[in-house]
């Protein structure tokens, strides 16, 4: 197998990508050898040396603690617990919260063999414990194993003296009611608020 | 910008890949650093230092001329011409064709600029005249531009002494005539062949 066909194959193995996929991409980079290719290897062999884990919160970063751990002008006392990587980047983008996060590594599966031990929910209880936090947001996702991990979680947290929250479940912003699942409708109307 | 927002930033660039999922193949190289993307950089840097374009037929491998042209058991009588690599690599899939390739770079297109000067015909021209060659097939894209480019090669083989032909038209293996075009229906009624 010569480069090109080990560099399509590991292509075609990222998520979201097939090997047709994988061959456009592959041919577009190699086309713009200067202009991609090369500025790619150089980031990546960047990333490699440099994103490490945060130790306090397993965000992935160049430093250690993380951007958001250092960031003196974070609220120190709110804590938002989120399953993934991708979901405390979520929260960053709406810019809404200006506390620090704790990323559990998944949820609670027991079909996966997933159980509290492979989650970061011990650290998280001594990061609770300190008594600059003062409240804890469970912003799992709002899947049956999200909600379990949640659940899970406020029980382990009930000894440290703080105000544990959930994320409000809701219409989405732009959603249209005909397209809503029942499950969505049934909490927003159970958690409607009053107009004017 | 740190190497991990760059990346993403890259990623998102490249064909089929958007913002979002250039997040999740980011997050996905980096949480298996040593498996995918520690390779990958290998393979890319190996890529970007050995691969080149054939200088006889415009394929793209570590080797010029590319492995096809070098292979003596192919034939070298006939000559099958593609707009890009991408078909070359689609025909080669197929295992049908044991002759040699000819890369145009892409089809003629006024509104693009793209005229005669701008694709490898002269070179077509200047290889349909060796004495060893003795068919030229055209697969062009079955495109206006492509059937374009198509007639002008043709018309600019007129003087070599070559047996010039086409890709039949007709039903894709597996396809349904309930969702085909009426263009490809017709073409494959006209082409129809003798049963038994």
């Amino acid at each position: 197998m010569n480069a090109l066909d080990s560099l399509i194959a590991q292509f075609a193995k990222l998520p979201g990508l097939g090997p047709r996929s994988a061959r456009r991409v592959v041919l577009h980079l190699i086309r713009n050898r200067e202009k991609l290719l090369d500025p790619l290897i150089t980031t990546l062999t960047d990333t490699s040396a440099t994103i490490r884990n945060c130790t306090a919160c397993g965000n992935l970063d160049v430093c250690d603690p993380c951007s958001i751990c250092a960031d003196n002008r974070r609220d120190t006392s709110q804590l938002c617990v989120v399953e993934e990587i991708s979901d405390l980047w979520a929260i960053e983008r709406s810019r809404m919260f200006r506390g620090r996060f704790h990323v559990l590594g998944g949820a609670l599966c027991a079909l996966d063999g997933k159980g509290p031990d492979q989650l970061n929910i011990d650290s998280l209880v001594a990061r609770a414990a300190s008594p600059t936090v003062t409240e804890v947001i469970l912003a799992t996702n709002a899947t049956v194993e999200g909600q379990t991990t949640a659940f899970y979680i406020s029980d382990r947290l009930v000894n440290c003296n703080v105000h544990i929250s959930r994320l409000a479940h809701g219409i989405p912003i732009g959603g249209e009611l005909d397209f809503l699942d029942e499950g969505t409708l049934g909490a927003a109307l159970k958690a409607r608020l009053p107009v004017g």
